[in-house]
């Protein structure tokens, strides 16, 4: 049995690396750009020549590893396999099969990314000391993560932990990337919050500290005026707030975490937007004051490699 | 190694229980009533009285049994004890163990009656076949089980598939029992879908063959209303078939089963409510169409005889 394991985040633009050991302290991490000519072909071949690279440099033996784990950024089926990953331009791979013979047997296990950042943020981060968190990434789109008994739930068809695909919103007008209308994305994601801050400006007349940004108003900069007092900007974030706080309740009533942690860019906003978020997950979850905390995120870009390493120690 | 297993379901008034082979056949079936007096203390010895009585009625011997599984109308903590249990009168009480200790100890596991309906339904019902199922009952009120792996998620606050209290609603006015407003329960359950039925005559002028029953229209009334064709008996349909779709979609954006199973009084209007729920479940997934089935339970008031008795078998 080692006492190291390796997390590997396969990212659009690089492979993000690290070798742990298994308490989950983090030795050393690097980064190797994604190829991703010829359908990504080299992707993996590069992994592992630059994993078997940094082993030697480091003096740890391959006994001593018990494996790498992988996260993906697309559905995994059940065994591994990957039918389409649109951003690597895999088709009918299964990576896990194909690092394992390219790293001589070694044990690898492959996750999709953000179920396998939930785990690492369960593992070492904002969820750490729980069994049961659900993660919720609020980045460019919203991504998720739901461990049950520090598990992935992975789901049957990759639809388990996409929730930024929950429909909260009856009155949206616009049409989501996924085909519906009114999603928690829309609302939600860093595009989704610089847009309702458009909305806001537009519909009225209101002078506020966001009007300065104009069009290319960030979703930081909506929660920054937000903490500095403005009020449309805090309208704004109320509203945002609002459905988080509703997925959260939906969540916790199907099934029932110790914890939700929060994380992606726009969770730099921090204990403000938490305590926000919170007050509507308690008037939507009214049946009972004992349930999930909601916490901020902690590892943030590397919650993936943890996650990808925490894959292996089961 | 046994080859029979008991399912036991404790409700307000009777007890339900059953004799299994471990195939999954149901023997034979029979009821003791629950007596609730000094705080239900008699309600586990009769239990074990009239099992022990049974098993030498039909000659099978005592190693025969691998266990018995108990359904609970409460919350269930993870080491199988209840703090309250209202419909019973218990009080920190631990039914598994005290079961056990008056069956000579054999094997017993205790679980919510809702999330052990579910796995009953899973083993031998309209889940059968599937590993990960929720089940959604639509009755007085609406309850649910979340079934992964072919185990209950039972949650850490005993939350886990408390789907009656999922927020749909925003315009809602009256609250729910849970203090909320907007519950699915609010609309879906039979009590409210007569509510529904209630409101949308004062509503209109419109003349509807639902006028007759008046206000004491039941859930019944109005899906048979709805199947001859009344347009007011169809639109309240529509409203309660649009919230149990939406709801599923919450669900499967969350954990992603292979099946929903509707089981329940309501669900006695059968194909006709199944395929108007799949239209907006269809609608509120729109990410993918590759997701859970809706289906009919199957197993009725048996659920949670079948589903008590499964807990043992793992």
């Amino acid at each position: 049995m080692g006492s190291k394991c390796i997390g590997i985040d396969i990212g659009g633009t690089s492979v993000k690396l690290g070798i742990f050991t298994v308490e989950g302290k983090l030795l050393e991490k690097w980064e190797v750009p994604t190829r991703k000519e010829n359908n990504g072909s080299q992707i993996l071949p590069d992994v592992a020549e630059s994993i078997k690279k940094k082993l030697k440099e480091m003096g740890i033996e391959k006994d001593d590893v018990i494996g790498a784990g992988v996260g993906v950024p697309g559905p995994i089926l059940p065994d591994g396999s990957v039918e389409v990953c649109v951003n690597l331009g895999w088709k009918n791979a299964n990576p896990q099969e194909e690092l394992s013979g390219l790293l001589d047997g070694m044990l690898v296990r492959s996750g999709n990314d953000a179920n396998v950042a939930a785990l690492g943020e369960m593992w070492q981060g904002g969820g750490m000391g729980y069994r049961d968190i659900v993660m919720v990434t609020l980045g460019t789109g919203v991504g998720g993560g739901v461990i049950i008994d520090e598990k992935i739930i992975a789901g049957r068809h990759g639809l388990a932990g996409e929730i930024g695909h929950i429909h909260v919103r009856d009155e949206e007008t616009e049409y989501c990337n996924c085909g519906g209308r009114g999603c928690l994305e829309q609302v939600a994601s860093a595009t989704g919050i610089a847009r309702e801050a458009r909305r806001a400006m537009a519909a009225s007349q209101e002078p506020s500290s966001m009007r300065r940004f104009g069009d290319h108003i960030s979703a930081k900069n909506v929660l920054d005026c937000a903490k500095s007092g403005d009020a449309l900007a805090l309208e704004v974030t109320e509203t945002v707030s609002r459905y988080l706080g509703l997925a959260c309740a939906q969540i916790a009533l199907t099934v029932d975490p110790e914890a939700f942690v929060i994380g992606g860019g726009v969770s730099r906003a921090g204990q403000f937007l938490i305590d926000r978020i919170q007050k509507y997950y308690d008037s939507y979850v009214a049946i009972s004051a004992n349930k999930g905390v909601l916490k901020l995120a902690k590892l943030g870009n590397d919650a993936g490699i943890f996650g990808a390493a925490r894959l292996v120690l089961d």
